[in-house]
């Protein structure tokens, strides 16, 4: 069947010319980010135990999660957790394949605590977190629409995607990356929990960078102001390099107050430890980042089932193709968006309509690139399995 | 002091001339829009509280709620409540005055059911809702911020609105309102949550509406069905004079399955009686609309405190902002998108800066309207609490 | 066939004469009290609901509860509830007959909330309690054993009980009885929160009484001293009559502490407002009393089937006999303990051993009464299933 | 101050010689002796953690657990946990010390989790339990009492101890000992939760154990059988030794029905797993028995502090000075109960009353042994702090 697809040019400013941008990323140890982080590994755990026990994938959205904030007493030199954090697993799952029940739960737990354990490197769980599970089967319709042969949308919903990054929008990925998975390793006393927002004015980069310190590692204030100092310094100089040309500006924890001797100090590295709250689909969209320059779908990719929940398929798929559509057009296209509509109880690769706006280069037609780029959407429509096993192996992120 | 306000013009295609459109609107039966509603109800309920004990709104957002959907068994003439679904109240507020405790948790819990009784017909409060409340006090940091003398923003954050609602984003909001405030009176079996989704393309407008369907009120699979055909054609005149000369198509339930005996029935008119869950900021943006086509915003609005949160205050003052816009431009705005940049720490009436980009309509001229446009940010910031009250006394909503 | 029966003489000095006695009643809104009822109506209307709907009753424990309790702020004059108790139904029930489910939860938490609405007038339902279940079906085995066609015992246990009451006894039980149910009609400012403890030595009585007071029917430390003056003169003229010629002691609230401004105050009328916690089978006994002096079985019979639980059946039932006993014989028996012993998964009815002890008055022999008491015994063995519909009528208290 | 002891000679027929003796003990792993355990353990943390900041306990009863059993699929060669079991701490504690906060909630989860780490084999922390706590500061009422220099009584409460334990209840606890501590060393395929119950007739002891059977080292049916064939002869050899001359009966699982494949078969040999729900003070009295013929205390021992909680202090001094009473009778005294009798307010070392009832073996007078009797009672209360650092070492079981 021939499918909809619309190539259209698009007039507009690129984002690189625009006088003012703003990018976000929060990273790993953002209340947020745990949320979905742990919405996405319960779904990628039950998908393979779906696999191994029955050879197909059934229905399920692990797509929230509740993360409430527990209660801490941070201090130079180490400080102490109060009360644990809570963290309520929600979501509907299929428990019963031919009358024999599946370890959902379980499964959750593990998933979860494993997540937390890897990637968190002073949360004790023993004490500093309290997990439960209210996962439950979902409705019988819901079910049912999963359950049918061909693989059915799940919803009348959409994707949204977009390619290429722009610089900012590399540079806040990156540092965000940075920070977590690098410079930590140098540097102990930075936590996970850190939020990097750009606010690109002309050709100056404000990076503002909000990151938990951790206790521990801290003898003092002094100690703390010389940590930041050379977080600022190593930030700096891992940026510049992506920034270019343009003028980078980079502050730390903008909202201490050391005359009132406050400073934004936790025992874990985690905000989560003292009150701070997430949910699912409240942080970063599937390319990692918030852009309110951009179209963005308000849709919560994680947790929810990689097979026929457009809210994530198309999402996911919206920015392959745009990736891909970019890299075909080679000079010609500066810009392109993508858009796939589903139709709810319509096979998923069979959209009600598949759009591409490209922003072409000076001087540059559609008419050059229409056929290539139709080409792409169809080849990726055509093998959208492909999104299912990626987000499985976990070479796809969603938040 | 100079507020630092920049007007500029913007090249676009406006709205309406666009190809397509998505226009979404969750109704106030959506776990979802239950989510948010609950936050928001809780968070007035504090304002006044604290205003009524100490003269002054203290340190709050209560933007966490978890809905998870309970179990039913929907039936033709009636079927029956399996367990109550379970809603848990996150969030945090200063919890001590001048050493005094306050009831933050009964006011939370009584404000959420008040609300619950208001609004759901068939809700029975005794089994059908586990109403549960870990609000607690935060950090000391936070509120530290917040108990300052004068109004500093919580954080670095920003907001966006635009205007004017296009038609298809005044369909889908006024059918939405229509079938949850005026024709659930007339017809008893269409429940409050209500889900209307438009997709324009070119001149023709698809409204696709899900809405939960009242079991107790209908007989039978043909009554079921005449009631679908009673509520498409009341959508469709209702409708098709606010789409003037586009063709409006109606759908209600299209993933009902006759043949398989699916219906979208409940017992109460709320899918979260069966496993539907819902949380805080994934549903409707502060206009009540979801807009994928238009810049949005990612920050949950609903349950912050409404006087220095800048996630709440600059999306709902940018949208005012941007329809006073819209008014003095006469018709020379075609549209009009506000930006509102905050800096965490600094007063919340003094954004770091203040964006309108002016869709000029043919022959207009930004600078014509330049310095009435500025007049009016700088009047709204100028009265920016009057923002705060209107939030306190229910007169803007935020999902 | 012939039950293992076995009537024998009891050499003991009768209660009455003892020096030393010790008799205590929690009453009906003492959180251990609370939670006995719970689990008790939660019994009771899965027991009518199983009947509607299959003709029988199928398998349940809901002997679990959890009372957790809140948090208040009394005051003369009327202080105020901070945060609700939280209240956690447990157990085990059949949730499924032919595949269909069945509304446990529901009919847990209706049945719950009922009972708090009906006993309790100064709990407000709509911020005073969260009501949470997680009663869920439980192990294939303990299903197994019930569902079998003749009611087998579900364990090894045994059940104890005695008759007469000594008149302590009886006039703890009734001092209890007028506070809950008489005397708080005229004196609104006694709570249902109340615990009763008789400290006999030789012929005084010390009856010492907690008693949760109503703070808005106080208005002051006057007030309340007035009132408690109140209390013990009505409660010691109640009292006088039954305690005849002994010397009766009556005090209330003896851990006020009037110069530290500490008085048995409360917003509702129950302890579980402001930090004390209950469960089930920590207070009274089926009998109402707990009364170390004498013999007593631990297992805590509330919220356990009526139908195959010994823990439950044998309890009442030898109170029952123990009660009849005595009736029969005449003034020749001063004192009975009964006790049954089950063996797990034989018939209800045929205990492996059903024993009477009798204390005989003065001159009286075992073998005058021996055949009319194994009559009772054996009579009550007959028609076991009159304990059951008692239980489901609501004719048998259980704490 | 001279105490009120009260010496008294007791007629009875000594336990040994009664025909009918019924004595049980619940083993490590059964739910409610898990609450038990659990309650405890976070008492005693909290003593440690009170002691160590502020060189004295601080009011607290965390009494409360309730064990919410979880669901699984056992079977033979290894089955599976499909839902974790819930675990909720409950209780008071002072959470503040010169207005700094105590860890109480974090200390609660690293005790308990602690105590499940070391006792059950089987059981996987990572998804067998969800460890919650809801612990809390209590009224200030109960606060003042205890803040009192001296130690007062919490509550007007009485003790109940008694000694020598008779050979059937010697018996049960060893047996019951055995199991936990020394047979599942040799037998990997017996639990941890254990329930021993004696039944003695005369001179047979029938002795009734359920032991959950651990799923992996099972192979089958009759592997199965095997082991608890291999169960009956080496409790049987161990426990004939204790038995002495009389007749020693030993079965295991009488509920098994082979015919309908119904094992007693668990995951982790603990039945919480699997829908067995447990709570504080349903279980063994402080002695680690539960004694029905025997006087009995209803208090639950477990997690009330061991400061001046007179419902913990006196039922473990009675059983101290009832040991010692015994001992110091030489063959005098056959058997001897001891009642400790509070006064709330008053010091704990001054009981309202303390009584021992002694039943002198044949041809012994009282008058012989009344003062070496009354020297121990006071003695014991004269040193009552050492009750409070030997439940603090862990040297005083309390279930």
């Amino acid at each position: 069947m021939a499918r909809n697809i619309v190539i259209e040019a698009l007039n507009r400013t690129p984002m690189e010319e625009q006088s003012v941008e703003l990018v976000e990323r929060k990273g790993l140890g953002h209340p947020d980010s745990i949320a979905d982080a742990l919405a996405e590994e319960v779904s990628r755990a039950l998908c393979h135990e779906y696999l191994a026990r029955d050879g197909v994938i059934h229905h399920h959205n692990t797509d929230e999660v509740q993360v409430v904030g527990g209660r801490s007493q941070p201090a130079f030199g180490g400080g102490e957790i109060l009360e644990p954090a809570y963290i309520l697993l929600v979501g509907r799952a299929v428990t019963r394949i031919d009358r024999q029940p599946l370890p959902v739960r379980r499964i959750a737990m593990r998933a979860s605590r494993s997540y937390l354990k890897r990637n968190f490197t002073h949360l004790d769980l023993d004490y500093g977190v309290t997990l439960d599970t209210r996962i439950a089967s979902g409705s019988s319709d819901l079910q049912g629409v999963f359950s049918a042969g061909k693989v059915l949308a799940n919803d009348t919903s959409f994707g949204i995607g977009y390619a290429p990054f722009s610089s900012t929008e590399k540079l806040v990925r990156k540092v965000s990356d940075y920070l977590n998975l690098e410079l930590k390793k140098d540097i102990p006393a930075l936590g996970e929990d850190t939020k990097v927002m750009a606010n690109r004015r002309g050709d100056t980069v404000s990076l503002t960078v909000a990151a938990a310190m951790v206790d521990q590692h801290l003898a003092g204030p002094g100690d703390y102001r010389e940590t930041i100092r050379e977080l600022v310094r190593r930030t700096s100089d891992f940026g510049q390099r992506l920034a270019g040309d343009r003028e980078l500006v980079v502050k730390f924890n903008t909202a201490d107050r050391p005359d009132d001797d406050l400073y934004y100090l936790t025992v874990t590295g985690l905000s989560m430890e003292n009150g701070d709250d997430g949910s699912v689909g409240r942080g970063n969209r599937a390319n990692g980042l918030i852009t309110p320059g951009r179209p963005m779908s308000m849709e919560a990719t994680s947790g929810k089932n990689p097979v026929n929940h457009v809210g994530k398929l198309y999402n996911l798929l919206s920015n392959l193709i745009a990736d891909d559509i970019h890299k075909v057009g080679g000079g010609d296209i500066a810009e392109v968006t993508v858009r796939l509509l589903s139709q709810i109880g319509h096979p998923v690769d069979e959209p009600l309509s598949a759009d591409a706006q490209l922003l072409m280069t000076e001087g540059s037609e559609v008419e050059v690139v229409r056929q290539e780029v139709a080409g792409v959407i169809d080849d990726w429509l055509d093998r959208i399995d492909a999104v299912t096993e990626k987000v499985m192996e976990g070479q796809l992120g969603t938040f």
